[in-house]
């Protein structure tokens, strides 16, 4: 097989049927972005957008911006948006607080349905915070819940009666791994088990079809594929068949029947809405509603197409370029069976991300070795792979990422 | 006594030690604001950091913005300054999350720290989120608390040691009727319960004195006097005796002991980060950063001695202009016993608001008959208060406020 170059990569990016999305985007000179698996490149129409809604909506019409301008009608609004990228209907969808408090108020629901049952059932390499909800709810709630952690590989074989809920996210934030959401979904309905489904790496970059593999609960990040902006709100799914049957404990005015009656006395509101709790982050949700625009018009079967073939190219090149570097492919090979990213092994991973990114190709680092490209279809091109990879082989081939200020960990990696 | 005169506004506002503040914000012309207590007006200085923190910082330096722009340290450096608003030390107050979110958090806290006792004792004028997130969490625990509410005025007698937290908004919502912390404080001390305040709309318009009053817990809100923007994010103050003693049931990632070190098991952060749960929101954040700045080199007793003036002031110039015209004193006509707010019950109020507002002069509405008109000593002058009567004096005097249009109830009153 004759030797990729950037000219293959440069052809790919002249065929790409996205091409067009990044100009949709601020993506800085001289840098390559691998990181919008943890915080999405900036939006085009977002500073606008916030400059609006704080001198004319804020600023003029001040309290009566709520009704003016609809920021009531945010997290539906909002929601609406993210439905059509997960395959789920508009009112299952809302938009507000953090993934966190959305994983405890949706474990909590499901745990409500099956009052019998103690076990929710995860796997060790699902993302922590969702890991210490369900532990400080179980904690809080007393009453024998137990956290069971199994290898991602063994779910499907765990599933049994005795789960009240399986609380997994589909992509494993280190490696990648995806697992198989329709097998698991099918395995569980079968044993009356109820599911949680992390999309925190899958929303806008997979083609996810919740209602299509039966799934009952899920939640999701604003800020990384969804291009929302550093710590924006959240997403919670609820399934129609128990929008109605179900609460959840956070019990807040914006989950009430009639907020503005100011009853002393709970009572959830219809639908998706008792998932709400406090006041709507309006200058956040504008700032989101801008990334959730960048999907405007887009086909979600090309941004998987893309992503994979980007992953694809990134495993090849490094293959090609970087042999005998001390690099071990961490993510599964073969695309359908990863996320939008492909991470490496490295006993130096965290000091050499960091030389990377002094060098303008950002990543990041998950401990204890692992470095993490992520990689967005609307923005990403294939001709960043290529130079992505010629960095990495440069900085390998050198000493530069034994500098004491690569080796020093910041407070957030 | 002669009567009060625009003239005497006027100089008034000439004698106002506090004028200079309204110079920091943008108030727009011909417009009377008194719903600051609702949704405090724009800075000056918010849109050009929220642009700076957009392009710049978000948009230029992306995932590294965390370390680089101190992000990561935006819940602490916005608590130290509330801190100083609250009579609380830098290490005790803490932003994050909704208003709603932090009585839940505390409350649980407040709770685990009395197992014994199952009482919440608090009044039917609190206000309602902080009463339904207490039904929330007493559901959720199904042990047996009990919310209790009594009167404002029996809060004192009711304290017992068979209470385990007295939760309280000190400055009612409605009536501007304020609580004697120090008092209620006191008495709890003795009886061995723990007090939980509600600051929303006392941060920024009172001078409040947390640690010198003994409190235990207390939260605030963003939005109102603390000029944050719409929805933005609130704090949270646990005293020091508590803190490292204390675990609250929302076990975030951002509350862990090493967040960045991936543990599957929750071990909480020491000190008052350990109340936090998911990522900041860095755009609510940095929006309310410049609401806090509005404070700076203010003397917290000035604003306290304006706001009474102010009220006081509303109130006679009521009396003078407008008597005979159906409204009827809502709040405490002693200035002491008052938060930065008057308060008229109307039986036309809704409409009667409706008409101000589409006048220019906005204050809002309480079911089921209450007029709030709310002083923000930063912005609002006295001569605005003479004109607001005015308006109200002509607008009772006629027949305006009949209209359909002011009679529809819209979503948010």
């Amino acid at each position: 097989m004759p030797l990729l170059d950037r000219a293959h990569c440069e052809a790919l990016d002249v065929q790409d049927p996205l091409a067009f999305a990044r100009a949709r985007f601020e993506i800085p000179d001289g840098i390559v972005y691998l990181d919008g698996n943890s915080l999405g490149a900036l939006p085009k129409a977002t500073a606008a957008r916030l400059e609006m809604v704080v001198k004319e909506q804020w600023g003029k019409d001040l309290i009566t911006g709520w009704n003016k301008h609809g920021w009531v009608d945010l997290p539906r609004r909002l929601g609406a948006r993210i439905a059509k990228l997960i395959g789920a209907d508009a009112d299952e969808v809302v938009v507000c607080d953090s993934t966190s408090l959305n994983v405890f108020k949706l474990l909590s629901a499901a745990l409500s349905l099956r009052p019998d049952r103690h076990v929710i059932l995860s796997d060790t390499g699902n993302f922590p915070t969702d890991l210490y909800m369900a532990q400080g709810l179980s904690d809080l709630l007393d009453r024998g819940h137990k956290l069971e952690l199994v290898a991602p590989e063994a779910i499907v074989d765990r599933i049994s009666p005795a789960v009240a809920v399986v609380m997994l996210t589909e992509i494993d934030y280190r490696t990648g791994r995806r697992h198989d959401m329709a097998a698991i979904n099918a395995k569980a309905k079968a044993d009356g088990v109820l599911t949680l489904w992390d999309l925190a790496h899958s929303a806008g970059a997979l083609t996810v079809n919740l209602n299509g593999t039966g799934t009952d609960f899920a939640i999701g990040c604003g800020y990384k594929y969804l291009n929302g902006g550093p710590g924006a709100p959240a997403f919670l799914f609820v399934a129609k068949r128990w929008l109605d049957q179900t609460r959840q404990p956070l019990f807040g005015w914006f989950g009430h029947a009639a907020p503005f009656a100011f009853e002393t006395a709970y009572q959830p509101k219809a639908g998706i809405d008792r998932f709400l709790v406090g006041t709507p982050a309006v200058l956040s949700m504008a700032a989101l509603e801008c990334g959730l625009a960048t999907f405007d018009d887009i086909d979600l079967a090309a941004i998987r197409k893309k992503s994979e073939a980007l992953g694809d190219l990134m495993i090849e090149l490094v293959s090609q370029e970087c042999a005998s570097t001390g690099l071990t492919l961490a993510s599964p090979s073969v695309s359908a069976e990863r996320g939008s990213q492909v991470s490496y092994a490295h006993d130096s991973g965290y000091a050499v991300m960091q030389a990377l990114i002094a060098r303008g190709v950002i990543g990041d680092f998950r401990a204890p070795n692992l470095m993490r490209f992520g990689f967005t279809p609307l923005y990403v091109r294939y001709q960043d792979i290529w130079d992505a990879v010629a960095v990495l082989k440069s900085v390998l081939a050198g000493a530069e990422w034994q500098r004491p200020e690569f080796n020093r960990r910041a407070a957030v990696t």
